[in-house]
């Protein structure tokens, strides 16, 4: 089984090379891999971010499994695709035999928290089938996706759920806010010149502040507990899971985030007419429905992108506040710090807003790894260009604090990261997979053809020059990101590149046919039931034709 | 949700057309399709099977999932592909949430019972994981696959199960058979004609007769505990899995089966020479291994084969018995009867022994269902030849008990076999699939190039004229079977038959991306968040610009 380092002081942890002592794991949600200042932004100043560039490896490819929160959060969290995990979307559950980090963490004596967003829905009908009442870790884990919750904030709907994503709304109303869900009506509302409020849902707010100041927005407020929890656990091993809902929509900054970035430059819009006129069916209803409308319009961008960025500009400035508790702690010396995004924002790209398809805006996510161990010297500051998934970081995280990376083989589908941290080393990926299922979206009431809505989705592939999308509606795509990087013409029916097409589809038929569904079964169990006499030694002499013979495969001599 | 029928008298069920009270779902272990008089075999006679086929519908091309007992059967007790369901081979747990036979049949009011051999293996450590403690019924029915145990039998090491299984042990002992294990010692072991004993598992022991006498064999207690729990669920409504071992290894036969086919007319071998030598490196595994050299040898098939037919014969005679019995209770008018087999054996056909791989003589099994309704009363009789699988028998089941049969769509692969049985009408269906994974054999150690044991399987697309078999290991396969019935032929590089290859090729592609491994998630749910306005009545309202849309919106009105 899994080694379990109990020797915890700092200096061990970080010369003896071997295991980090804490994990701080920090996504926000929605965060293109293009919105920080190191990955090349024009005016976004992210200083926080980018030291933890500067002190680690920034991947500048990595690539989520899901297109969207729901289904991309549960590959970060079982380490495993979206077609093997099956929560394919937002509120789809999480079955029950799914192992999560917090299995796979805690067997190693890590506590596994949670301070904010999970996105996380639970399998109550596997749940009800199997008897599982209330009040066991068992049933509490089932329903926190794996996480010991510090602070549970979905951003959404406070008001129904249970009291652990409470606190937010009640912290707002000690701070003298009312309403049923200020979650809602103070900290994602707006008041406009006239000193009326505007919900944060509509897009014609983004440019207002938010009611609430700064320091008890929900950004703040999370990082506060993330701060409480590092604290409190002293010389416990943890890995924090700090989960900040921003930039995500309701795009509403507070004071002064709302107003930064008002003036800044903002790239162009990645996005061509050929593309507007493209009668793929997807694509087009996409482009035609209400939120590829609204981001489309010409004003949309300038309304929305400024607060966005004041957004990443707010987590960059709590995260500063955050690492220097940190390193006042003297947690810096031996905690990983991880930072990454659910998925990115079409922000108007594409003709496109929000996600749910598999463009680099919304499957390329920024990931930034600080390994505190000696052995990580000599790649710190560096950026690489190797192709990674989400899925790697739980294997990376196994390892990293003490377990055998290849032991719940059966379970993660990643690859560990620790090579390239430590060596620069190349690793077995060659290409990087993301899927998208928008049969969920409204726009499907108005595409015909969608016979059965569970195939209304797309599988991506990816290597270092192509993408390939496989879309179940509508014809194949293919991009040639060498010739065309803002993926602006589909090579789909290009017949001098059908070579290319075929190969990348027979990979991704190879995929799907290795998907680790079988999850009671492993190679280790295998391995012994093909052993030679194995059957024979077992009472199940199946074969043989007489008693010498049959000794003959006792002894493994015979097969 | 499904409609549960309180109004059970046998004339009710018989006329109203609507439900059927009763189902006896008969099973054989390595039972072949044309190993009964009823489908050609030249001098077996079953003349019970063939009352059945007289009064129901023969399948005469009916497939099973898997090449081996345990995903064959997991397939027909889930309703699932075995890619779905995960319990690729004997002894892979099945997993904790997949939901079975009991589960989907309870839920109609109906005692869903087991008699036999489930080869079931309990997903433990899944158990464990959600700390589901002994005693209650949930953990009972994930123990024994979703079945009300009234006699459990796998046949195989009753001495190490629980107590449930050693009941046919304990039977043997109060007749005065001795020995730690007499299911062994006795009823499959053979005196030879020195008065020797010979264990049933070895080949040579297969002329002799069975230590123990007809009565007390495996097949007729069995039948008599059948028999049994028919007699004391009165007018209970149930479904009875009666679930023989036979002809299964050990080829044992109590006199006087395992002499009655001794000298009959046995077919030859369908074996050709150019087989022998064929190089493809799974094939020549097989055929070289222990179990393949053994079932070649010139004396294995006269010496074999008589006493498998000679253990049909009895189960024939055995259920002449129960379904005399059946007609005594009355129970023959409201009982729909299946009789099936979990997948066929070699018997020196190709060149090999035992299963696991996906030749005609495997996974095409005898399938005969008696519908006693009189909306069934037109197809009495008839034989057809509409490719079936089955996963068919599970949503059959949930829709003639009075299930509606497309409720948990999410579940069931299958499409019932109404619409045949009532109508002979044609389903959506023009292809079946078969998964046979090897790696768990012990030839594997012997065959270079399996770097990953679990990647050593194959998959089979079969439609009404070609059998395509993707191999994971060597070249793929393919036989026209309009032109090669007896599959002697691989085609597999004839060029001429490229297209086809690729068509198949491609329908397996699209068959394994849309299996239901994403079941928590259903076509209901998706529609219902994909109706317009959903989201935002939800609280969701994402791209709305002002006031004026979202009211748009929030009345369906705006997409």
């Amino acid at each position: 089984m899994a080694e379990t380092s109990t020797d915890c002081d700092t200096e061990t942890f970080r010369e003896n090379n071997k295991v980090v002592k804490n994990i701080l794991f920090i996504m926000c949600d929605q965060l293109r891999w293009d919105a920080m200042s190191c990955s090349g932004h024009p005016s976004l100043e992210t200083p926080h971010i980018d030291a933890l560039a500067d002190r680690g490896v920034r991947f500048n490819r990595a690539f989520v499994q899901g297109a969207v929160c729901g289904s991309s959060r549960m590959s970060f969290y079982t380490g495993r695709y979206v077609q093997t995990h099956g929560a394919r979307w937002n509120q789809v559950p999480l079955a029950i035999n799914q192992v999560t980090m917090g299995d796979h963490l805690r067997k190693l004596g890590v506590r596994t928290a949670l301070v904010g967003k999970t996105h996380m829905r639970a399998d109550l009908e596997g749940m009800a089938r199997l008897g599982l009442g209330e009040g066991s870790d068992e049933e509490f884990f089932l329903r926190e996706c794996g996480f010991e919750v510090v602070e549970r904030d979905d951003g959404l709907h406070p008001e129904t759920r249970g009291s652990s994503e409470l606190a937010y709304n009640q912290f707002l109303w000690e701070k003298g806010f009312t309403g049923k869900n200020p979650w809602h009506s103070a900290a994602n509302s707006v008041l406009d010149e006239n000193g009326n409020t505007i919900s944060g849902w509509l897009l014609r707010a983004a440019p207002y502040a938010s009611k609430v100041p700064e320091s008890v927005s929900e950004t703040a407020y999370m990082t506060d507990r993330a701060i409480d929890f590092i604290q409190s656990a002293g010389e416990e091993r943890w890995c924090l899971h700090l989960s900040f809902i921003k930039p995500h929509w309701p795009y509403v900054a507070p004071a002064p985030y709302n107003d930064i970035y008002r003036d800044a430059e903002i790239p162009p819009p990645n996005r061509s007419s050929e593309e507007l006129a493209d009668q793929h069916p997807v694509l087009h209803a996409m482009r035609h429905s209400r939120i590829g409308r609204a981001m489309s319009r010409p004003d949309a961008r300038r309304l929305v992108i400024p607060t966005y960025l004041g957004l990443v500009k707010q987590i960059d400035t709590n995260l500063g506040r955050l690492f220097g508790k940190l390193k006042e702690l003297g947690r810096e010396k031996d905690t990983m710090i991880v930072f990454t995004s659910d998925h990115g924002d079409y922000l108007g790209d594409h003709w496109m807003g929000e996600k749910d398809w598999l463009n680099e805006e919304i499957v390329r996510v920024p990931m930034i790894i600080v390994d505190p161990r000696n052995a990580a010297d000599k790649t710190r500051g560096t950026v690489t260009n190797k192709l990674v998934e989400a899925i790697d970081l739980l294997p990376t995280f196994v390892e990293s604090l003490g377990g055998a990376s290849k032991e719940p083989e059966q379970w993660l589908e990643g690859e560990s990261l620790i090579p390239i941290l430590h060596h620069d080393a190349s690793t077995k990926r060659s290409s990087v997979i993301s899927e998208a299922d928008w049969g969920f979206l409204e726009m499907t009431k108005y595409l015909s053809g969608v016979q059965v809505p569970r195939a209304a989705r797309a599988t991506m592939i990816r290597n270092d020059r192509y993408k390939y999308i496989l879309s179940e509606v509508g014809s194949n795509l293919l991009y040639d990101l060498d010739e065309d990087p803002n993926e602006l013409c589909d090579r789909g029916d290009d017949l001098s590149m059908r070579t290319i097409r075929n190969d990348l589809h027979e990979e991704l038929f190879e995929w799907f046919r290795h998907r680790r569904h079988d999850s009671t079964n492993n190679d280790l169990f295998m391995q012994m039931t093909s052993a030679p006499g194995s059957a024979a030694r077992q009472g199940i002499p199946i074969g043989y034709w007489d008693e010498q013979e049959l000794e003959a495969g006792l002894q493994g001599k015979l097969y």
